[in-house]
């Protein structure tokens, strides 16, 4: 089995930040969407732009990091890729100065076993190398050099290009395999 | 011209560092070692191990990185590498937990013209891609896979292998001479 280099992104595939988004987006316009409404939709067809701009400031607000639920088997699947290959958590979350604190923190929390020299918080991630990238923004997966794989979110339903993955299990199997090929 | 993509480290690369490591030493332990001192030595010639853990530990104190130095002629030559190529800040902040805002905050006040985008705080390098790679530390050029720099500091005065710069005013000329090769 080949030893793969991983990098995994935090929000919306390792944190799930739609769904605090979601929330927020239900308290200030009222709404009641849920995951499963936006799929094969783009995501503006629910959201309006307007809305979601009121919405994403929310994001710059100290806390709201804090708590972000962990997506399902997340820890499980992380914790054996980190076993069997190397993983680094990369997160774009130099657009957000609270962020750092409060990202590094929930690290901490849920994911004890990633050391900080396997934690990366950028801007642009055309900097960053590895053998595979799961990240759910194309403009990430297009500049990577190694197998993309886009993880299923509400904003990436009509994007087409890229191996989708809809869930960690998935995720799992998926390497399983590229570490067989290799 | 060829446009090169940059990264550059923080501490003793942009940041005078050491300098303040020095003003501890000296204040803990009553030593009075000047940056010149150490020319051609190995650094622990001069400050015993023991004495380093101590010094180092007030790394990990809140505040620590807020008021560096920046290093003489980085700001004007940091400058015109970002007109003329693609700069990336990449410090391996993440040992040090409060240094993250801190660095954050540092940048903003001495380079402003660095956006969020390029700044990356990381742990282990190896993770990053770029043409050239400018450090102090061997661990960090040692896995690059572009053209490492060496930037002269009083702890790798005895380190070969690698074209070592001395100053920015040295970094710019060398950098022009690759732009020009390439």
């Amino acid at each position: 089995m080949k030893k793969l280099r991983i990098a995994i992104d935090m929000d919306d595939v390792m944190a799930n930040t739609s769904k605090k988004l979601l929330q927020l987006h239900q308290t200030l316009f009222g709404s009641n969407w849920q995951p499963e409404d936006f799929k094969g939709l783009g995501f503006q067809e629910l959201i309006k732009v307007e809305e979601y701009q009121v919405v994403r400031d929310k994001i710059f607000d100290v806390g709201f990091f804090a708590d972000l639920e962990v997506l399902p088997n997340a820890v499980e699947v992380i914790s054996y890729l980190h076993e069997h290959h190397e993983v680094f958590i990369v997160s774009a979350a130099m657009e957000f100065p609270n962020s750092l604190s409060e990202k590094q923190t929930w690290l901490g929390i849920h994911f004890p076993f990633i050391h900080w020299k396997n934690i990366v918080f950028c801007g642009d991630k055309s900097i960053i190398t590895a053998d595979v990238l799961i990240d759910d923004h194309e403009k990430n997966l297009v500049t990577f050099q190694g197998i993309p794989l886009l993880f299923d979110a509400i904003h990436n339903q009509t994007l087409g290009g890229y191996q989708r993955v809809h869930t960690w299990l998935e995720v799992k199997a998926v390497i399983d395999d590229l570490a067989h090929e290799s």
